[in-house]
């Protein structure tokens, strides 16, 4: 649950004044998301998002994010678009944090996913990322293999506070991981957070992506990869392979997979899962007390980096 | 920040195909309020906010609330105002909690007080009190005399934790206002927390009032001896007598208040103050590690206490 930044009447009719949406009419803080504040804004014109940027978010990226969103939805991806203000500039400042107006998406996100959501989702990830192809800034995925050693050192003395043994065991992993992380693939630009709750639908039809916070230039099959763990996994810890073959089957009707991607699955999902783990184990370590988000269990991660572990290759998945 | 349950799709496209709102577009928790769980909810035909009732609000209360508001509603006095389902029911159940469908108030509540808006607290909940005088429900103020012994003795054992000498201080209190507490003065429906986050305004105008949740039948004064406590305090813990005679005034000039009412004040300032700050002190000592809530301050109404108990008669709160 996120607002992080209390923002005034004042201030923020100061702020949208320089947009041409209206008056506001009302302004509730969102309690959903973990790296921003967002609040649902009523104004005259229509209703609007506005997102406060928090300290995760560096502020020299912003630019790529933004820009991006406007590139995709210019293609017809369904995404936020950010209005721009009178000024003709999208990120300004609101309460010292830059500070963004995007458009309504609607839709829900799906609290249990159901095959038709891993179908849909394959389909707009394709879509996606042949919209991307021709964006032309480039942002490095700081979370990926060059990242994820850091991280783990600064986890890694307190790491058997959570489980005993689990220092050593992401240690093992990371070497691994480092030994074989594939390379070379078809690579642009990916989301890197496709988790359910940025994916809206509207019964059956995906109707958009949101939260493009973490998107970054990396090999498109590390985003197959992190759905693979993110919406694949059932909630008792089983691997649902039909639920794989409808994402992956819809995938490529838009944009082939190669052979290539196809064999690199199993060690970009290890990624992808210590990511994960990686991340949620410093949240969890470092969270402070009585803060208002509560941590993600970083086990439900170590489980699904394990699956991939004794996986010998994309049958495991039930891909060919 | 309350959400504190999750409403899946399914479950809520089958909650809102109750009402003629059309389809549900966007369901999304609002991150404010404390007691229930809040939603702004988007459907073809607008926008409503749902909420559920989590377990502080006894389910045999909200037919009053809901009632209340429809009261109201209908006598001009803004606020939300509950939606019928098409059984002509406006109560009815999701996710195994009471929950209701109201309608959307735009406005936003003040984050720094100015006088303008004691001005427009004052006239609009004089005009609530007038509209009350034909409700025809009655409901106990549980939060009132009798029920403050109760929580103190909730609280006694654990309150010099908060403050040494803290758990005395509200014996004598406690002992003070059961020989003094005022009865006999006007009665009627009160809002009994018309805090700012309850209180929305554009601009300079005052939209409506929220959260019915704590109204009861209790000595009109009272709500008074609240908004004395809520919004004529500055930051600093200086009372400001401009900012109560200009809420006690806008209330004259709609409803007479008698002189009775008025030498009442002090000692319904100091039970109001005695309220929340009983309130607050049971939920400092017993709000769960890593809850969501951030509980609030006791201290600051042991002060707005100390206040009180030295004034001798209205003129200190720079009333006649």
């Amino acid at each position: 649950m996120a607002v992080y930044t209390e923002v005034s009447d004042e201030d923020l009719a100061d702020f949208a004044a320089q947009y041409a949406i209206g008056a506001v009419l009302s302004c509730k803080g969102i309690a959903e998301g973990v790296e921003n504040s967002n609040f649902m804004l009523v104004a005259e014109t229509g209703t609007y998002i506005l997102t406060l940027y928090e300290k995760r978010v560096r502020r020299e990226d912003l630019p790529f994010f933004l820009t991006l969103m406007e590139h995709l939805s210019a293609r017809g991806v369904e995404c936020p678009l950010p209005l721009q203000g009178t000024d003709g500039r999208a990120l300004r400042e609101l309460c010292g944090r830059p500070a963004a107006i995007v458009t309504f998406l609607s839709g829900m996100w799906p609290r249990r996913i159901a095959p038709f959501h891993c179908a849909g989702l394959g389909e707009a990830m394709a879509r996606m990322h042949m919209a991307g192809a021709d964006f032309p800034m480039r942002r490095a995925n700081n979370l990926s293999l060059a990242g994820w050693r850091p991280l783990f050192e600064a986890c890694r003395e307190r790491a058997d506070e959570v489980k005993p043994g689990l220092a050593a065991q992401l240690a093992d992993e990371l070497d691994a991981l480092e030994a074989s992380w594939p390379t070379g693939l078809p690579a642009g630009v990916i989301h890197a957070d496709l988790f359910p709750d940025n994916v809206f639908f509207r019964g059956e039809t995906l109707t958009g992506f949101i939260d493009f916070y973490f998107a970054c230039t990396d090999q498109l099959a590390y985003d197959v990869a992190v759905c693979l763990n993110a919406w694949c996994f059932e909630p008792d810890g089983q691997f649902n392979v039909t639920k794989a073959r409808l994402m992956l089957g819809s995938y490529r009707r838009v944009r082939p997979f190669l052979r290539e991607e196809l064999d690199a699955l199993p060690w970009l999902a290890r990624g992808s899962a210590l990511r994960f783990l990686l991340t949620r184990l410093y949240d969890w370590l470092n969270h402070p007390a009585g803060a208002f988000v509560r941590p993600k269990d970083p086990l439900e991660y170590l489980h699904k980096l394990r699956f991939h572990q004794q996986v010998r290759g994309p049958g495991a998945y039930g891909l060919d």
